[in-house]
């Protein structure tokens, strides 16, 4: 274990790098990863391990004295919920969650307007948005760029911006936290040029998950340089743009992109595996198209076909048999010397959570703490979003932070 | 725009203003605006604005180093919610909402109890209770009694005071944020005095909006010696009790106060208008019977009656064409020197929320951002509130905040 | 009325008493209150009154700059609900409530998994579920233990601790705010010995109530040399265990402990009463299995059976009568000398919240403040749990906290 020497000696380093980053992110908001440029993720990901270690050493993160950050949540989460509630109390906000049953938001409002009325006070908005297939991104668009008119119509005080916690085309504060633990795993980032991922679709009792952590992760990892396999089942395809965008960056950084129909063969050689379920494109259009016009019957039809599909791919569970194709000796947390496995969680363990998931009990009980190690980056990256969007010069407020020597406890 | 120079001279003549004014606000609650002196409520608009300033010049406005404001909602609410979140957040406060429906609250137990238990440690509580008419106030009255008896019995270290959100008679945080919109776009207090306000129904494809807005309208302006017209179709009167004081204040401000029943007529010569719907009196009372009745089937029919009702009152709608009669040329923010629009929100705004509304979508667009400027007002004004009734010396509280200096967010 | 001066002597009292405790209970979950030493719950009380003293005196109790407060209620609350947000934000701690119907939780989640999720960036976790016998405690050494090995496996940077906020066994925070009453209102524990303290059951008109506020009476006062006598109608009895727990600790600490099965004569010569409607064990069980099953024929039956025999105990209420029969000269608060009466409230008062139940109005009425300040402590108890659990040296925190002389409200 490393000693606090060690620990604040870190954070000066990672100051240092952040200080060469190109950074534009102040008053912006952070929707996809592939808005932002390189260096620009870097920052993310060096604000967050700052924090976490300033965390870690006891000491106070409070950059706001005061302020608000809102978040709206279109569907059920924990995770999320409790992660950006901790970005957000890290940094000294308090948390108010827009809740559209309890609000008047359905009465014909539009969101220009819901923006800026539950905006004035705010400094961020959370928004999780991934049920419909083209809306959630957009609604998020819409929703930022009508915080950017009312602060240039100097209605808001200051451009309140918006963190992407989960749409319909990315998922960047999971993509991030991923690349952070694969950051940390291996060493640094130069280390992971050449290393392969597999993304692949799993095997789950249940039906509609969101394709946002599977675009998202080949949306990320192909800018660094990596051998990116998507592999799936025929029919099992992401939203055709991020496929053909994952490709592209794939091109420009060096590294590669394939697609493939075989889990087997997905796993063969990688170096980090991230087996997970979801449903195929076409499905969730269809749901999308189905759920907007109130078709019922239609929907529990759908859900029967969808889950009779899923069923007849039940092979596709990340078993010991298949952990055995990987390779990782170096970084390799079992002694046989075997892929990173990673999920967001919680992963369908077979036999634990369902009778037969996207991954056997003893596969995921071997990786169980490592996979809790990942999901635990995802509040300092949360921080890392709310702290470079709104602070102007991040540099200075971490220089600040360290400084004031506060201790977050005191004795 | 004014430069930070400037703002901060304001600041200082507003705190000197606010040095001269009598107040006996700390530890009242603030139920309704005739319960308080002029002085009183200029003490509001004065430290809601040096608020405004402050956080506008990024400076904390922490006057709270913990301690809790507690919600109560008995209706949705959003622009009431956040503004309430955002005050009680802005001055150091943590808020905490008592669902009725997650407490125990129902069974049998007394105001008084609950009142004193939900305030052992809590400040402030803010209460939106809008539904029944003559259920509202009375509510409130009796919260903040049991509170002062809970404070003098010692049960209570400090005495928590109410903050009324909206009751069935009057809604002070709304009516107070419009007056400091109109004290701004006209220059000062003084400058309202012989302006003529129309306070008009208009047509909603709704039923059962509250009366407390246009009750809280004419409850305040009456006061400034503005020239008050209430304009509403035969059989849509308000509570009598607050039609009368309308016009007692009136007369005492040197002001005048009439109701007519043409939408034309209130507009004509105009400087203000405030066009927005409610249901009449006598609907809210047959309403509230069949409510605390349980009539299910009385309540269709009444909504069924009421609805046709408000259909033959369609050509109440804030037009362009109604626009022209007023007249407002020195501040008109429409270059044909029309009056201010103004409106609590959200607008019923034809063709954009519902087929017809309140407004035609021209006139709503013209005056859309001055709507969100005042809609911008009411977190300060809430804010304002729980530091005049919580501070034992406000000057001494904000001068403290002004010579600390301290950053909301630190650079 | 104490002064200033007397109130931090007192403090200072406080704190060197609680130099002299031996007090291990520093990263240790706190959940019942026989796991912890008397040592340990005399340091609860001392820290308890601490923060009420400096809160009274107008200080910052603030020893957190940052961190959040997990609630878990899987049961409807109130005064719990605001007793455990009024301590976190007293000690300077966000609130951030884990709603399971709005989590992903119920998806075969193990609690291994979701107490580490919820617990990156959290401080306490406040948990109450009494609805299943057998379940709640249960629940919470399961949360506390997988807390224990994530922090072990540095998947967290802190022990996150567990306070039982009422659970199937124990109501610590109940009881403990109930001893701090009878502390206070006797003068000190060694005033308690000997006195005869009458934990009865009263009849309610509903049924279901737990049995964790008499047992956790008997658990703590028995440890005192209390003359404690459990008083129930034949068939109410405790869950066994508890019962024989009473009896082993009255042995151990020079008291008695007796059961009888008449209010009569449980009152005869007590000091105070707490008359309180529980179901019967049995009945717990049998719900509970009922519940477990979705037997819903089966609970409507057992809930009639269970109310008809509730009401043949209808003479099972507090009365003036009774009241009679106990004797308190000393402390008193009725000029005829009786016994002190306690309930944790709400209770159930016959022509006030009922027709008839636990207390007859006079008796509630004459000591209804004395109830209001009983049920006060509870939020400084709940602050003092997390302080001891959170604080590694809680001397030196108190005393920073006296030295800092920061003002909660400035002026």
């Amino acid at each position: 274990m490393s000693t606090q020497g060690d620990k604040m000696e870190k954070v000066f380093a990672l100051i240092a790098d952040l200080k060469g980053l190109s950074n534009r992110m102040f008053q912006k908001d952070f929707l996809l990863t592939w808005d932002r440029s390189l260096d620009e993720l870097e920052a993310v990901l060096d604000v967050a391990e700052v924090l976490k270690e300033l965390r870690g050493l006891g000491r106070t993160c409070r950059v706001f004295d005061s302020g608000l950050a809102v978040s709206i949540f279109r569907d059920h989460s924990t995770r999320t919920r409790f992660s950006f509630a901790s970005a957000a109390n890290l940094l000294g906000l308090g948390v108010q969650e827009l809740d559209e049953e309890k609000s008047q938001v359905a009465h014909g409002e539009t969101i220009r307007e819901t923006a800026t009325m539950i905006s004035f006070l705010s400094d961020v908005v959370g928004i999780r948005d991934d049920m419909f297939l083209g809306a959630g991104h957009s609604y998020m668009k819409e929703f930022g760029e009508a915080l950017q008119s009312a602060y240039d119509d100097q209605v808001l005080p200051r451009r309140t911006t918006v963190v992407n916690l989960q749409c319909d085309v990315d998922h960047p504060t999971q993509s991030m936290a991923d690349l952070l633990h694969l950051k940390n795993t291996f060493g640094n980032l130069d280390e992971l040029k050449g290393r392969r991922i597999a993304m692949t679709w799993a095997y789950s009792p249940s039906y509609g998950k969101p394709l946002s952590v599977p675009q998202g992760i080949i949306g990320v990892m192909t800018r660094l340089g990596m051998d990116v396999v998507l592999g799936d089942p025929e029919g099992y395809g992401l939203i055709p743009e991020v496929v053909e965008l994952a490709g592209r960056q794939a091109a420009e950084s060096g590294g590669r992109f394939q697609v493939c129909h075989s889990m087997d063969e997905a796993f063969e050689g990688a170096d980090i595996v991230y087996p997970k379920s979801w449903a195929p494109y076409s499905v969730m259009e269809e749901r999308t198209r189905l759920l907007q016009a109130g078709d019922r019957p239609g929907l529990v039809e759908l859900e029967k076909q969808a889950l009779a599909r899923n069923a007849s791919h039940q092979n596709w569970e990340c078993t010991r048999e298949l952990m055995a194709r990987t390779r990782n000796p170096e970084t390799s947390l079992t002694p046989d010397g075997q892929a990173l496995y990673m999920h967001c969680l919680p992963a369908d363990i077979s036999t634990v959570s369902c009778k037969r998931g996207e991954v056997s009990a003893d596969v995921f009980e071997r990786s169980r703490i490592a996979t809790y190690l990942e999901a635990g980056y995802k509040p300092y990256v949360i921080a890392a979003m709310i702290l470079l969007t709104q602070a102007e010069d991040p540099v200075a407020t971490l220089e600040a932070l360290i400084q004031g020597k506060a201790a977050r406890v005191k004795t």
